[in-house]
């Protein structure tokens, strides 16, 4: 929704923009000359971000004539058109970096969670995010997972309880924790609670949850936790998941496996803007 | 610099803590409970982001003890500890995720860098880093490549002038953009040329120019172009940067090596808080 | 917390200061003459809304030593005092009314809600507030529920579904509303929905539920809803709430009451600033 | 004037929206399902806010088609429609809320007044309001009242003096109180004095004052200072005003009547959305 | 009052900070190098914006310690004290010329008006500016103008009523502009009239007005106006004030003088900064 | 460009409009008046500032008619139409003080800046501003003073490195400040070093130097010091620059002259907003 994401591109533009703006630009191309421009992937993935980059360019310049090729969350292969961009060449110019930075991040965490959700595709697993997203851009990432076939854990501190280790210690234990959980949270706030060992999930389980996070498990471990569970709570798998490891944990038949990797390290895709 | 850095955090926070704030801490630990927290290293690595990180403990609870164990810009090994946090618990808790996303990520470019600078090791070359910065993120980005032992680049379009591919053929060739790229920068403005061909680069050589990027050239090339150069213009490579490649770039004599992979590309360094 | 709370008082206070400030107290009041201040209430009730209100005497005039004799959620009697403010006359003038302003408000909300908990006590229902709050006062108008011994219900569109009428009707029934609702959600978010008849309440028992609003129900109706849900989902009553109707809405069974006069309509609770 | 209630309305947006915006609606609805729908009123009273309460839907949806039915300060009965508003369903669904808050809050503002201004109809006293407005909504608020019939009081602590009870203590007297607000008043700043005695009354009078606040005066005594200032100053009266004191306060003769119960505890007017 | 200036402030700071902040100093000056420096005028003056420009220090680095040598409205002689700070030096240098333009900028307004202020001493008139003021200062420069020893005009369009030539023309005269006028305004608000004419200084006078602004008069004119008001009025004289015409002007018994000159084209106070 | 200037213009008006708009007009005018206004010169001069000053109109109501007459930079006489508005009456009076107060103080400074730079005309010498500009108004008053036909010095602290007689003095001389900014500064950032003697200047010289300022030295010096230069670095000439002193400082052959008079102290040009 561009009440919610323009802020951010906003900041993006003015951040590159500075003071003075785009010197080069303005010094070398006419403010009376126009191009066709085009942006084009370098290399195949899956494209995602395209409402934030494309809103860079019609903030530089609502006068831009932008038509988009594709949709979020398609499979584009390399060279293929992305957007078309025509108007002005120096807006074009002066959004080109700003409109990339965002697609392409955004675009490497649809293709990076797209690559791991094919991976475990046949199991009843899907992939999830975290809360390990680039500062000020949570938003983008979290849809940017969405189109890459992942679905989103919490957006933040504040819409579901997640019971972890530390609160357990500090509280004392998984009973009192989740107690205290439960006698505070409204009726639409659903808690999860991270287990360790399968006492912790026995006791979980007794009391009642929403889900558990299985947190560093071996696959056997897991398989037994999922048992013990029997569609009382989803399960959630997490720790050091990557494409090698995620299809075992996905055959011990958990819901859901979660994974830091996809969106604070994943590599862009690459993408270019090119003028006709 | 605090003035600086501080609205970075304080977004940081206020999209993690949402409206409601940590729910699940507040539910489960009471407000009193104080503990001893240390952030540690889980892999070997560069720190950087540590202002940024342990700002993020202050803004949310500013009586915490907060004491660095080592600075910006140290070589650390697995299990190092980084920082100490001690005071009341929920500011810990609290604050721990926003402050671990700054300080990993910002610790990732910096060991990329690193990694990339010790590759390229007793040749004169330097690396640099781009304008592929994360959306809202570019001074906290710039500093870690710094730390990793690169230099920045531009800041943004304002703050030098780097005339590309597309200036020049809007222009109408290197001689007409560069003259009029001469006619409008301040006297404390550099003006840095992308360079295809050794044709362009005779031209602007002819001209007088402060920097040339060689973009995308064979080692051959290049080297026959720093020849050209001899001394000029300060030389830069660009183009397909990586630890493979980067020795035999540098070995060609350029000054500098610009990478857009350590600031849009590289991995986090895994780091993780842990109560006493 | 106070990184959340900061902002609302900032702007409460530049609007009453505008733009040359106190000039009323400015012109009257020396520089260095001190009070001591006691706010004190003028009726009794419950307070809440005292980290927001004294908080504007703390942005006001840092120096100032601000002192609590009560916590948010104390039932207060005639002339009871809260808080005392003692050091530079001016800052304790120029903060008052906001401070007032925030502090009455809350209260009053508070005190709404504990009347209306009090009057379904002994019944296992619980008061709970809905997204019909202040314009920008959510946050503080939602924990002034919890003070006043309500529950809260969503604090925003994004934190929980809540399919209502006009959901259903462009969805085309209860069924395919709940179905599309369901492949959305994120393994955290909750579903309610919001019913009309017996009928719609037996489609969304049957696809299965978190929560069901039975609106505008008669208490002979509810609690035929009840026993059909018979404990398979959470059940929340709402629609023309007020102390003479809720007894009876309690009494059919439901885990909830929501009310929206609580805080949109509910008078302030009397509160004044004395000076010794 | 838009360019000043629009942060305010942002600000409502936003805090409904959060970070994931309208998650039921938009796993419900339809991208391109299309609704016209009427905001109509539940219970007659008098109509404000409209300025505010459409721009919410503008802001979320520039597309959208809106058309007024009536005009601020109108009276409108049961059942009559207010507004029109045509377009893509979601936004006009995820807009609702936040456009009736805005809408209900100030109708039953203005809907107060006018029982008040009603009240005391055929003698010469107006209402007005106070600075006991709701934080961040004072603009608007004032605004309502006047569409009430009512007038406004300062707008906040810069646009005029009024010397309260507390500067006349800490000043040593009325006497020194006024004349240190005479020598710092631009020439364009009005003067009021709160007078709880005769006595302050005569004093204020020789030195001569703009208006004077006759605060928790009998209506004796308030005929008696009416008579006192004949003419020479406006005349105010204030302390616990209801639709029931009201008219007595009037007959007294004073040019205006000022009220914080109408912006602090009025019950909001309930206004609905209906799909057609 | 610091929570008006200190936006200004910053926005004053980060302009000239930029992204990378103070590079000269970060890259000559160590760290812990610590310095004793005195802001000092270079020409006799009055100062003012001391709390401005003291407070850019203190934002720069809270440890700095700030002593002032002088308050602000204060007459100094050439190469007289005006504050010291003591600390880090990168925080001294960085702050330096922002500190500066603000303190010299408020005291060359201070100076002007002072200086016309005399021009004019032993008159019953007094200098007062006009809403010709720098954007975004305006709060700054309406208190160096007191400083100056003049009084201030209207903060902006909401605080007073000015009705001006255009205002009158578009009404169709001055009676029924002011009669609009008298009608909304309310009972603080003060309504001034322009009044290029003496018919139209007598139709004003018979409907009553606060205050009169005789523009462009000649003196003989001028001293007419001020007999027909003959304290009935305040009496504003504008146009084409300097220090040569106002003593004329000031002779024909008007009670203000306004002028635009000492806010939007006074010449700076210079002011310096030496290390010791 | 748009993007970077709208902040600083909304800034401007609504610290002109406050909380209640413009009081006058909306009394006074009704709402569907229509004008048609002209902005004129009163005085001859250079115009710059229109994009921020038309701005002011646009922001204010979108569907005014905004027509250019002539282009910043350009030379005009005293009568001269600059621009025409036509449309809602309220809207062109309601932003008319805001656009005069930004166009005649950058025209104010533009025809300053001309007037220094029509005296040093047939020398080589180019004026070139400083960063004594007005605090928030940094961006305009630069661009002003390129349509005076100066240049632009440093935009702030970040673009470049000036190492003033401070940092020389802190570093312990010429040599180690010049060696540490070398060692810091990025290969796009130029060094401008202060000198006040002949024999810093050799030393820079020797290291090597983009640009050096020569501070106050007298013509005689001066030459000699562009002598000793000998187009090895760009030379810069300030203190005390005035219309009577520029001819001789360009006489001595330097490249640059900075002077804070035409930013800080030039008075405004006098336009008028006229009412057809």
């Amino acid at each position: 929704m561009r009440l919610i994401i323009e802020p951010i591109v906003r900041v993006a533009l003015l951040e590159d923009l500075g003071r003075a703006g785009d010197i080069t630009t303005d010094a070398i191309v006419p403010e009376d000359t126009s191009v066709e421009a085009v942006i084009a992937t370098r290399q195949p993935g899956i494209v995602a971000g395209l409402d934030a980059a494309l809103l860079a360019f019609e903030l530089i310049d609502p006068t831009l004539r932008i038509e988009r090729c594709c949709r979020d969350g398609v499979r584009v292969s390399r060279g293929e058109k992305v957007a078309r961009i025509a108007g002005r060449a120096r807006g074009v110019l002066s959004a080109e970096r700003t409109a990339l930075n965002l697609l392409s991040r955004m675009s490497g965490i649809a293709t990076a969670t797209r690559a791991l959700a094919d991976a475990i595709a046949g199991t009843k697993a899907k992939i999830v995010c975290t809360r390990k997203t680039t500062p000020g851009l949570r938003v983008l990432e979290k849809e940017a997972v969405r189109h890459g076939g992942g679905a989103n854990h919490r957006f933040g501190l504040d819409d579901a309880m997640l019971i972890k280790d530390n609160h357990i210690a500090l509280a004392g234990g998984v009973r009192p924790a989740l107690e205290r959980a439960r006698q505070c949270a409204g009726h639409l706030v659903k808690v999860e609670l991270e287990v360790d060992t399968l006492d912790q999930l026995a006791d979980a389980l007794e009391i009642g949850i929403d889900a558990v996070l299985l947190d560093n498990m071996t696959p056997e471990t897991m398989r037994r936790a999922v048992a013990m569970v029997d569609g009382r709570a989803i399960t959630e798998a997490s720790g050091r998941i990557n494409l090698e490891t995620a299809p075992a944990v996905a055959a011990t038949g958990v819901d859901l496996i979660s994974c830091g990797w996809i969106t604070h390290s994943a590599p862009i895709l690459d993408l270019g803007l090119d003028i006709a």
